[in-house]
C-alpha cells in the first residue's frame, strides 16, 4: 500500500523561504474572535521575512488588532495529466505595520508592487514564528489501485 | 486618486462557483481553538458543494472535530508585466465527512482525482454557509503615481 511520505518531502525553512522568493502571489489568513478571513496579495520575501502593502482603511488593515497571521504561498507544474511536481509553504508569524520612517523608506526600494493599481501606503510585515514555516514539495501522480 | 473598487468586480454567488469549477486545485483553512491551519487540496464542485478527498489519520482528517471551514482557490493571468485578471473565491462553509454508503458510491463516480498517489478512502463536502461565498475579479494594473 502506498504511503504520503515516499510522494512529500518535507522542505527545511531555507528552502522555504527560496522557494516563497520564486513567487510573488500567496494569500494571508487573518483569524479575529469567531473567524479567519483569506486575502491574496502581492508579496515580497526580505531578510527571512515576507513583506506586503495594504490600503488603510481596508478590511485587512484591521489585521493591527490581530497579529497572529499565516501566509501561504503555493505552486503546482504538470508535467502529464496526473503526474508534475507541486510545492506549499505555509508562514505562521507575526504581523506588524511599518511605521518608522526609516523602514518605511527601506521598503520603498524594494521590488514590491501590489496587486491592484490603487495607492498602498502602508507595510505589514510577517515575522515566521520559531518553527512557523512549513514547507513541502509533493510528487504528483495517479491515485494507486484498490485492493 | 484610484479606487480600489474601479478594479475589483464583486462577484455572485453563481459566477463564484463557476469560476470556481474552472480549477480543481485549492486550500482549506481549519481552525483550532488556538490555532489555523491550511491544507492544498484537490476539489470537485458538485450540485454547489465542494467536494474533496482525504485519508483516515491525516492532520486535515482531524477536521471532523471543527466542522467550521474556509476554502479558497485563485487564479492570476498576467498579460503584461503589470496587467492582468486575476479572482478569487473564498467559501466560508460546513465540512462534512461523507459516511453513507450511498453518498460515497455516487461521490465515487465524479471526476475527483486526489493530488497525491495514495490511497484516500474519505470524501468531505463542504456546504457554503448562507451568504458564506465571496467571490472577486480583479483587473491588475500599475500603481498610480503618488501626489
Amino acid at each position: 500500500m502506498s504511503d504520503a511520505s515516499s510522494y512529500v518531502t518535507t522542505l527545511t525553512d531555507e528552502q522555504s523561504l527560496e522557494l516563497l522568493a520564486t513567487k510573488s502571489f500567496g494569500r494571508l489568513v487573518v483569524r479575529r474572535t469567531n473567524d479567519i478571513d483569506l486575502f491574496p496579495l502581492n508579496y515580497l520575501v526580505h531578510n527571512g521575512k515576507i513583506l506586503f502593502r495594504t490600503a488603510e482603511g481596508t478590511k485587512l488593515f484591521s489585521l493591527n488588532l490581530n497579529e497572529d497571521v499565516l501566509f501561504e504561498a503555493d505552486h503546482v507544474e504538470h508535467t502529464g495529466e496526473t503526474s508534475g511536481d507541486a510545492w506549499s509553504v505555509i508562514v505562521k508569524g507575526t504581523a506588524r505595520i511599518l511605521r518608522d520612517s526609516e523602514e518605511i523608506n527601506a521598503a520603498d526600494q524594494l521590488p514590491l508592487t501590489p496587486w491592484l493599481p490603487t495607492l498602498k501606503y502602508n507595510y505589514v510585515e510577517i515575522t515566521p514564528d520559531e518553527g512557523g514555516i512549513s514547507g513541502r514539495k509533493f510528487a504528483l501522480g495517479a491515485e494507486p489501485e484498490r485492493y
